[in-house]
């Protein structure tokens, strides 16, 4: 194999690897909200460092692997869309600790019987996260194509808790109630970002694969 | 001036351009949430797809840039830091379609008479965006750096809105007043991401200009 073969290969599975603490992350911040065990911050917290010192690791790999090999056509889309995809995992492991920290606020309060259909939520947005890696992993177009159709359930799925969340929150003066919605509606908008990164990842993999900008197709109809 | 440089003024004037239309937008919807003017929001729509148009006519330069020109250093830097300001600028212009469909949602219910300090936030958001991509015009680090200290005031004010609209939900059980005021946090919630893109594009900034990355230095302690 070549040496630039070998570089490439070495870059792909830095991201995979990277996907996979994301992942570690979104478990444990997710855990958290139905233990709450205020402990699984501290995995999460400590699991960003990581993904914070890979992101620089593979930008700077990146940028060496354009400098030194001037690679061109589908070598060159894989490198600008790694750093793409880097970005966005580092994107996602901030939003688990936006999670993780509202997480602990939580703990201040009673808890709200149902989490009512975050869970849910959080199921769909797992397994876009994986499926997007896979697709990148193994330049799977149809995998990636299934996530970008995920997207659309995990709106109709936050749709569906602000609705039960303004309707707990109409039915209760209490500020605990009110306080504990509130963060349960930013639990929700950061766990639809996570799947907008995901979203965005499936899309770099189609271009990266079909050399085709897929973004934004409406504008060109 | 060789081409090659032609080419990167050419590639610097469209991101600058793209940030204009983002301006735009930015003030559009802003304008929108005070005037309760429902044709702001096609104003947003309308520049929305032409942002979306010049992304990927950008990112398209960048790919040829490198490849046609093979460039190391300081100009493969200024061409990968533009591929990720790019992504940034459309990614508030989604932002600002987000609340500007808020503000549509808003015009269903009775006024709530304050916007509380939003029209702050916005204010503090709108200098980070000029700020940030007039760093970027000019490489000045300087400026860059002092958006990233305004990034922190954007979440104090953002906490204070949260806290605010707690209380008004936590004094009125009318359904009206708690739909305005779930709006109104994801409000906030749109534009402190907007800040956040003009802290990533400050961030670009001085890496661009000494090669540094100064993004997560705590890790690095």
């Amino acid at each position: 194999m070549r040496h630039f073969d070998m570089e490439m290969n070495d870059l792909k599975s830095r991201l995979v690897d990277m996907a996979g603490l994301v992942q570690q992350m979104l478990k444990a911040t997710t855990d958290e909200l139905v233990s709450r065990d205020p402990n699984l911050s501290e995995t999460v917290f400590s699991l960003e460092k990581e993904v914070n010192v890979q992101e620089i690791v593979i930008d700077d790999k990146c940028l060496k692997l354009i400098a030194l090999n001037q690679p061109v056509g589908a070598d060159l889309r894989f490198i600008t869309s790694a750093m793409r995809i880097n970005s966005d995992l580092e994107r996602m492991a901030d939003e688990a600790v936006n999670i993780s920290e509202i997480a602990l606020d939580l703990l201040k309060y009673p808890q709200l019987k149902p989490l009512i259909d975050i869970p849910k939520m959080v199921s769909v947005v797992q397994q876009m996260v994986a499926d997007s890696i896979q697709a990148f992993n193994k330049s799977d177009v149809e995998l990636a194509r299934s996530v970008l159709e995920k997207d659309d359930e995990v709106d109709d799925l936050e749709r569906l808790v602000f609705k039960d969340l303004k309707v707990f929150m109409t039915k209760s003066s209490d500020p605990n109630t009110i306080h504990t919605a509130v963060d349960l509606i930013l639990v929700a908008r950061c766990i639809e970002r996570i799947g907008d990164h995901a979203t965005n990842i499936s899309e770099d993999v189609i271009f990266m694969v079909h050399g085709k900008d897929i973004r934004h197709p409406k504008n060109f109809k």
